[in-house]
């Protein structure tokens, strides 16, 4: 949308852009908008299924179709079951919102997917049923349809201060989910969360090599999986859509083990990735998405991480007792705070519309810059 | 308001208007707006009945002073005791209102009456110290007032998005005044709630018969009032004011009894209606109220029901651990979102300003259709 | 910021006042907005004192070094461990503000070391290690710094109402650490919050005396020190910047005592004081700080007063079932509301940039009016 306006207004910068793109990038990294040009007057079905991969990789904040088959591959090779729960998630969230007439750039843009998506992966790994439960895919379907109802809800809200819904959506609809039901349910049976700091752990139980195989599992655990290959291959997709985005991903996951280990968290959680999933999206979302990489924004990213760990343990603490898991509220709830603060942050925000890959984010501002100085120049001429 | 500003534009759409309103509707039907300019120059205590009774129907999201009393006649006649704690309740909220000075139009809408009279009414139920116990009388004059300043405080927050405060106030009061007491209360003893997930049911147990009683119930429980007779009395107060919105809140109240079946909710709860009140509002809000009335809104009614019903039953399973009532904040909170959302149901939205009952929203947008089609037609010429 | 602006529209006008002020108050009394102006080329570091002193007197809604000066003062000598850790709280987080480079006027206005201040005070309090903890000062630090973070954050939200970031962040960071905590925790041990409402109580078992005694307490509670001679040099510190401030002060603790006698609360919650602090601040925010002094707004922070407290036993209820203190949410979100409310009491806030010291904000409003009058004589002529 910005991209169009962008080249509407100048011929000549939209040149020089595509240049770096060809040169820099390969055709399949950053954001892929060209794909969208490509694919405008084919079939239906296929275009369908290109906004649900963007939404299979808006889950990890990534906006590129070929993360997304990436990513789904990895659900797939982790568990079928989930892969197959997660696909009907976001087709079904994405189908939600063009029968109830959402805005069309948003559901292009994968806008609509990833938060069912999430809720059907979740459903899955909280259902004490067991894999293939094909009653599982009711809520699943209804659970998916309601994300995008609040989704649409929220906007108008989080608009007026520019921020994004990001997993609202997906936090509330699960909330409910899990509420409706419990370990003895006639329909659908689940597991109780555990709260990390439930029992005492003396520091010399840990073992180092677990705890720090938990850091790329900590970005796994963003799509609910628990497996170290199909992990890895996310991290891997990520590296694709963007390289910065990644190494922020696998720093978050540090920061929140760390932050774990500073609270004494149990080991299975540390072990799991548990406890560096919502550091891994805090660090994200602050270092290059939503503001303009520097060593300044580094550093808040990194602050923004741990801010996001430490929450989650309290959260999950707080909603453990009614056997409730803290999901992603954390890192969604640090990340919205950072996004509305003033100071020298500020300076750094993009606006929602215009948010990019990290390195197309940089571009843009650079090329910006150069192009105020110039007429600058000129003006003083 | 908005009346008096259309009557004044243009008196010719007026005639036309009221000739319609003759003919179709019985005079004591709608909103019966010709009774405040009756009334005006008479006593205030006139007045102020006026103003109480409108109250009395606004829980049922009716503007009606005959539905007011009907609905008061059968809260008196399942009991006397509850019938004065909603009277009291009403009459000291409206007075509050026009003691702190806030705006006459809303006041003699009705709105400043409906949240304390809710709030008077639930004290009764969760009271265990029996009817005629006086003392309850402090907290439910001192829990109206309470509703006023709340009301007053959320509009300038809701007013942003052309939101209505609806029964925030009263959620909001009775959880503190439920928080403040306990069953073993020295003054205020009360019952605890019982979460509707606490007993696994076996759907062989029920009792067909008395499910399908739990429909009207439902209706009747937005006033708290659990007997057949008085709520259907309630349903057809309700009739008297919109057959549509009527014909909603049955279908509404169905749908949460579906729900509540779905997840398998104890027997007690869905007999008594207390699974379907909250479904019964969240259709009546959107089927009609503030939509106008049209398939697709009817499609989005059911919707909303099922929603507020899973949401009821998934924040009573969470109250209930403290020993809280969901109340009605699922629907409120349904509703809200519902009147937020964008795409194809925005189209469809009444300001709030404008709402009127539905039969009238119905006729208004068919005229103001006609009447810019009339223009167009003027134009092109 | 807003003296300036007068002072340069009109110097007839800064002359009767500087007057005033030279007759009426001593030179320390008020906002010493002078102390501003001759320290604006000092040492940086005299300044960051100057700062970190208002934003001691900020807790109890004063902006006074003097008073901050006063109140430091009575913690170190009711606990030279609490002392120390809000001195740390309160610089930290003023540096932490300078650092990520907040609003020059809001620092220096002493806006960023209040929230890190109860922040520290809080971890002190609840922390079962005993005084002399060096550990806990890494919390107290990190928490310091979080509470800029939140304020930063929380304020574009809040300043689309006009209203004050207040104590939510404070709230916020607390609760977020205690969540983290737990009795048994290996680091960081705590003390559990006991509910008001635990234990019956029997209305002869009251020491009257003890009640009394309370009611001072319950001024020092709000910087959370339980022992009377500090209490009351609080008291007295208050007085030095408003004595209408301290007036209220007192008289909202006793209404809070009250609200809690009313509801059969504790006796040793009552005897703290513990009962008294939410209404304190709530009668406090309404009865001449962000409304102009008059009876009317008097009886609103009566009003006020009640329901903080009430609303205070509520939350202390529901929050001590996970172990949690209710801190002064009640005081915050009533005061909130108050700001919030249409009506009567609207003519008489005060908007946020322009809040002084309850006696200069009456001084202000008389000459505004007085000026109002004598142009509209001007005017007639």
């Amino acid at each position: 949308m910005w991209m169009d306006k962008k080249n509407d207004a100048g011929d000549s910068s939209r040149d020089t852009r595509t240049g770096w793109v060809q040169k820099v990038h390969l055709r399949c990294m950053g954001d892929m908008l060209h794909l969208d040009t490509l694919m405008q007057d084919r079939w239906w079905v296929l275009q369908l299924l290109l906004w649900a991969l963007r939404g299979v990789a808006r889950v990890i904040l990534a906006n590129n179709p070929i993360s997304g088959l990436l990513i789904l591959a990895a659900l797939l090779w982790a568990s079928p079951w989930q892969g197959l729960l997660g696909s009907v998630g976001v087709l079904c969230s994405t189908l939600t919102a063009v029968i109830t007439g959402q805005d069309k750039s948003e559901v292009s843009a994968g806008l609509h997917g990833f938060n069912g998506m999430l809720v059907s992966l979740l459903m899955g790994v909280f259902s004490s049923a067991g894999d293939w439960y094909w009653t599982l895919l009711l809520p699943v379907i209804l659970g998916s349809a309601t994300c995008v109802l609040l989704f649409s809800s929220l906007s108008p809200l989080l608009d007026r201060w520019d921020l994004p819904v990001a997993v609202f959506p997906f936090n509330i609809t699960i909330f409910l989910f899990l509420l409706c039901t419990r370990p003895e349910h006639p329909y659908f049976p689940r597991h109780l969360a555990v709260p990390p700091g439930a029992v005492q752990v003396n520091a010399t139980q840990l073992d180092a090599l677990q705890v720090l195989q938990g850091i790329p599992l900590g970005v796994g655990q963003i799509y609910a999986c628990g497996s170290l290959g199909p992990s890895l291959l996310i991290v891997g997709a990520v590296m694709l859509y963007s390289p910065l985005l990644a190494v922020h991903a696998l720093l978050g996951s540090a920061i929140g083990t760390l932050a774990g280990l500073s609270m004494g968290v149990r080991p299975p959680s540390l072990y799991a990735g548990l406890s560096g999933f919502n550091g891994a999206l805090g660090c994200m979302a602050v270092g290059g998405l939503f503001f303009t990489f520097s060593w300044r924004t580094h550093l808040f990213a990194i602050a923004s991480a741990f801010f996001s760990a430490y929450m989650d343990i309290a959260l999950s603490n707080l909603l453990g007792t009614v056997g409730l898991p803290a999901c992603s509220w954390a890192a969604t709830i640090v990340a919205t705070l950072m996004l509305l603060m003033n100071g020298s942050l500020k300076a750094y925000r993009i606006p929602i519309g215009q948010v990019q890959s990290p390195e197309q984010n940089l571009r843009s501002r650079n090329q910006w810059e150069a192009g105020r100085s110039a007429d600058q120049d000129s003006t003083d001429v």
